[in-house]
């Protein structure tokens, strides 16, 4: 059973996989040529995955059979294990749990050579509905804290296969990164009564200097420090916390946004790797004034 | 001139580089696999860097000529720069200063092939001691609060000149991690009355388990939530905040351990690219009771 373990200097807690050094994908530098290679994402392998949480699929089609749009299975070789107790204990000065957890893919669609940036509206507002579906599904488990919800696209980013996916991964954790937004963001609310996202989008309209693009929800921005050259982070207009209360309406906006920004993306640097993360509140909060969700994007 | 900008939600600056881009290794993917491409480090190119700010080399020897066995000069493509003023100014809800600083590189050996595991025990010492050297001259500079040293080795780990050398940056602002360090640091000081890293040192020793090995002034360790597989830290056992306080005798010992560290890790990864960083105090403060400065080495 994997374990989560905590820096004591900085609180930040990392996963100590004891399954992963398993997966067959830690050998694929050396068959990274190789084109033809078995794919368990494609239709007709559906018994070579385990068995979906989640599909869209016609109707009356038996569950793990052909004919899906999109698929959710639990990662194979995952990171944190669904059973088993939420054991917390000290080893001397540090602090250890066990690593109960939900690690998933998302198969985006059923065509091995498409990429989310093909898709049709429709189909990428199912993946990101998808996506809410299994986080409003998840959060009924309340040993979890938080669902990372994240993207890598192309084997320079990570992309261990090359059929389109996403990951989920939801802990009993909150990751380093979250507690640090979280945080700055209160302390802003704290000194200002108003979202700092709320701020920067207000201010960034304004500007207009640093909007790639924006429509009547959502907002593609590069961030005033970003770490990455065109780093881009997608933000609702309104002011929303969780990303899972989307509605219909800003889902079908969000489809539209993600897939304009991937194909700016694709005609400016040529169909980089990318990843993408939603940066999203906690589940098990109600929801919060000085927290925004959004979506940070950056090409490989 | 390039400026520092600071995320507005997690307050991590960062350097927004004009003219870094400018670099020809920015191109060098392409070029990988030439060999005898023009190396500006190695002796009779002295010409060829910006003038050397400090070298080992034999009396009576002139700067800039060749003979030496260890060189430091300023960046030619500086991610900061050493002129102007620290205009600290904000935008909106954004904050920034300008891109004052310091970006030297020290080219540890004058053989082209010769790697930092190849170099003799005094020669590595030579290293950490032209380390020092900078830090003690730099810190007279009072806009600059920290300097960062650190070394990539191998193109996989971001090295992009072949030629063994290290980097030094030196900044007006704490880096985010250095503040989360020095953060943590001082709640746990609080709380205990002891210095975190000591107590962890304790813990290591008395139990064996990430204990890579030691010898009477430093210990190398396994840390107990690594990010990487075979991260290590070295770590004085005796408490001291500052790295560039470090006397002859720790410099000595310094150098014994990581050359034996690398050898353990060429050893064990066959030669693998790395990255390490030294983590030390501000160099404006006093010495600190809650900060230990440390190594941190991640294998690529």
């Amino acid at each position: 059973m994997p374990e989560l373990r905590k820096d004591p200097v900085i609180s930040r807690w990392v996963i100590i996989s004891t399954e992963r050094s398993k997966r067959p994908s830690d050998f694929r530098k050396e068959k990274e040529e190789q084109k033809e290679v078995f794919c368990p994402f494609c239709p007709g392998n559906e018994g070579q995955t385990p068995p979906e949480i989640f599909a869209i699929r016609p109707h009356n089609s038996a569950p793990n059979s052909q004919g899906w749009e999109l698929r959710v299975i639990p990662n194979k070789f995952p990171a944190l294990g669904v059973d088993g107790q939420l054991n917390r204990r000290g080893e001397g000065i540090y602090d250890m749990m066990s690593g109960v957890g939900a690690h998933e893919v998302i198969i985006e669609t059923p065509k091995h050579g498409e990429s989310l940036a093909d898709l049709s509206l429709p189909h990428i507002q199912q993946v990101f509905s998808a996506f809410k579906n299994r986080i409003l599904d998840l959060r009924n488990d309340i040993r979890l804290k938080y669902t990372l919800i994240f993207k890598n696209h192309g084997a320079a980013a990570g992309a261990s296969l090359a059929h389109s996916h996403s990951q989920l991964i939801a802990t009993p954790i909150l990751p380093k990164r979250i507690v640090e937004e979280l945080s700055g963001a209160r302390n802003y609310f704290k000194f200002k009564e108003r979202c700092i996202f709320c701020d920067i989008i207000h201010q960034e309209l304004k500007d207009g200097v640093r909007v790639v693009f924006d429509n009547d929800l959502f907002i593609a921005l590069a961030p005033y420090a970003p770490r990455f050259p065109f780093e881009t982070w997608i933000l609702p207009k309104e002011h929303h916390s969780h990303f899972e209360l989307i509605n219909e309406e800003g889902l079908q906006h969000l489809a539209l946004t993600l897939k304009i920004l991937l194909q700016k993306i694709n005609a400016a640097l040529q169909f980089p790797a990318y990843n993408f993360v939603i940066h999203t509140s906690p589940v098990q909060e109600a929801p919060l004034s000085h927290y925004h969700w959004h979506i940070e994007f950056m090409p490989g």
